[in-house]
């Protein structure tokens, strides 16, 4: 009579980025009981979200219900809620509704939050790009910018409609601001009478000295070269200091706009600081070489909400660190139960990539750097490789093609009330 | 020197459903300037929004951008705006930005919207199916509905979030009411680990004799059959009495339930009353047998906001009514430009078809009434053909065929903060 149902480990995992999937997916037929918590119904492939927020993919496309990613694990349970608090004394976690979960394993994979860097007042006009909502506010803003140039007669506020600013030259960044020039100068181009698409300014602003700071020198200035061939303004050594509802101010330039992207700086969910370790400027709890915070080898903290250090570097927060990180707090607990040793994380880099445009993107592969059209295409295999369901696949493969072919964007459809943005004083 | 630009015609166009987007189109080489005006930015192929509202299909895949649609033609300008007011002897439209437009002919064809006879404190709880938007609330309130019954220990009340109801046994309402049930028995089967799906009940209200009333009376009765073979509980000459937070009235019953969808009334917008001319208890516009209010031979009513009759019989609020009657507007004016006598319109009814579930319909094709396979073969073709752009075709093409082999539904991601909704008291 061993090993009743309920006696078994009783893994939760909360967030189902991810490191929390993985982490899932792994344990799906060891002998543990295994809760996942989300406050979303589905899992997100982020590193398209961008697609999302530039009208040329659709929500479903790049998101799938947490439950049927799980569905075939019956030793996993899904749970649609917010965690509110971790008391890891007693081993339990809150959860919005007043309910509380016990677990004998934590693992935690909540990713990362917007932070204005105290500039809180920014948020309305700068929307961050996290989660589906950000795309679809992103979306909404662009279209309608188009739609209000149109019809301002005034030539100096129909060009602040027309300016899109975008903060952060980090990937996300350089996917939005490279999206948001093509669609000027292919998707809108012949639908509009009185204005020229064409005319619309995209400029990317970025505090350090270049962008895509985590590449090699070498790509980031082949990513500045192939953004300025697709009209993008880009600006290095430009620190913001206002975010004003008509115009962002950033090393003494004042840039009239109303449409603001918000790439630049992440912090973790305050939830962390109920679990009492020690974290670091950005929220990010410090972890060991076994990703556990000091002292509780039974909560693991992965992905952007943790702070790993391998060969004196911090590992950054992207997907393959997630996954891996996922796939390696899974098997530390299934060798735990069965007795066995732990053995240390160790991250191994497959490189990484980011992309600027149809058919541009940079490769920075183990000793490999290279551009253009052989990266991008090494960047749609891999993402499409990696994205979790059948369906997703083939619908993103044909939406690709044929925008590819187009130059046409599927997903131009404004709807929902947009969040309340305070108007500009005129 | 004759025809100068702007010494040609203009026609302005309000709304760019079915009517719009046909007049619109059949006036796209003609010696006249059009303006659309329309407070969205797409147009919505409304037949199959019940398939966004039941998680089946994205919201691009059955909108286009207006200005897509009419990119190629060169006289029409769109404008994203919303028009509160007729000025019919200053021949005017005035925009909700306080802007004005004065026109040479007039197209109304701004369909319908909600009513709840009079109970309009029912409207939180009973959401319409009109727009987009709509859609995405239903969705987001059916997939949320089984989230809490996973979550709810107690089983009175876990009913209570595992019952739907419909209220109007229209086409509309028949096809939510199908394709809930389908969702139960198919797409959700294995997703949940506390609840069963298939212990949801759908529960379809019609106040008057018999479903589907527009239908030949045998039609009827198979669609009944049909729905309920499906699992849902038809209730004929349920008439709604009262709406709650946690439970319908109707006919003495008191169902328990928080999730309703309202597909019983509909009602013109008052933007109508400002034309002065006679209308029904409905706010539908009288006009005569040319589609124009008497008297004003420069205006056309069109599609649900009109009310024509034909043969003693008012015409239905249906796409092919609106397709027809655009087209007819447009060349009536046509005639008018070149100096020609206009024709009275005719409708011609090529049949109508509803849907049920996967392979089950019913068709009413002039002298042919039948049900079940081929019914909803036909319905496939005639809607895929009718959806206005390529793209949505194939995309459309692939999900349905998708969805039809694996019984998933591909669009189930629950986005938004949801429209406030009261809480129940409890």
């Amino acid at each position: 009579m061993a090993n009743l149902p309920d006696q078994k480990p009783h893994v939760v995992i909360v967030g189902a980025g991810f490191a929390g999937i993985y982490a899932a997916k792994t344990l799906g037929r060891a002998p543990v009981r295994v809760t996942v918590v989300d406050r979303h119904n589905h899992h997100l492939f982020q590193p398209m979200l961008y697609q999302v927020a530039t009208a040329a993919l659709a929500p479903s496309d790049i998101a799938s219900p947490i439950r049927s990613i799980l569905r075939r694990n019956a030793n996993i349970e899904v749970l649609l809620g917010e965690v509110v608090s971790i008391k890891p004394n007693e081993r339990v976690v809150l959860i919005d509704d007043e309910s509380s979960l016990h677990y004998d394993y934590l693992i935690v994979g909540i990713g990362a939050l917007n932070t204005y860097f105290g500039h809180n007042d920014w948020a309305p006009w700068a929307s961050g790009l996290k989660d589906i909502d950000d795309a679809l506010e992103i979306k909404r803003r662009v279209l309608l910018a188009f739609e209000r140039a149109e019809r301002e007669p005034d030539s100096v506020k129909r060009q602040a409609h027309l300016t899109f600013v975008v903060v952060g030259g980090g990937p996300t960044g350089v996917e939005v601001a490279g999206a948001l020039a093509e669609i000027r100068r292919y998707a809108l181009l012949r639908d509009f009478r009185h204005i020229d698409p064409r005319d619309a300014t995209v400029v990317l602003l970025e505090g350090g000295p270049r962008i895509l700071p985590a590449y090699p020198e070498s790509l980031s200035r082949k990513a500045k070269d192939t953004l300025r061939r697709l009209g993008v303004d880009v600006r290095e050594q430009t620190m913001v200091t206002a975010i004003e509802p008509d115009a962002v101010h950033a090393a003494g330039w004042r840039i009239p706009t109303r449409t603001v992207v918000w790439a630049a700086g992440n912090t973790v969910s305050p939830l962390l600081a109920s679990l009492g370790a020690e974290r670091d400027r950005q929220g990010r709890v410090l972890v060991d070489q076994f990703c556990n915070p000091p002292g509780m080898p039974e909560v693991f903290i992965l992905g952007d909400a943790a702070q790993f250090t391998q060969d004196g570097e911090i590992l950054p927060g992207i997907c393959p660190v997630a996954i891996q990180e996922g796939k390696y707090a899974a098997r530390s607990i299934m060798a735990t139960v069965r007795g066995k040793q732990r053995i240390p994380f160790r991250y191994f880099d497959k490189g990484q990539l980011a992309v600027i445009g149809r058919g541009r993107a940079v490769a920075d592969i183990r000793r490999l750097h290279f551009g253009g059209f052989f990266a991008w295409l090494a960047w749609v295999f891999v993402h499409i490789f990696f994205l979790i369901g059948f369906r997703n696949r083939v619908i993103v493969m044909i939406e690709w093609a044929w925008s590819y072919l187009t130059y046409q964007r599927g997903a131009r459809v404004i709807t929902g009330e947009g969040r309340p943005r305070p108007e500009p004083r005129s």
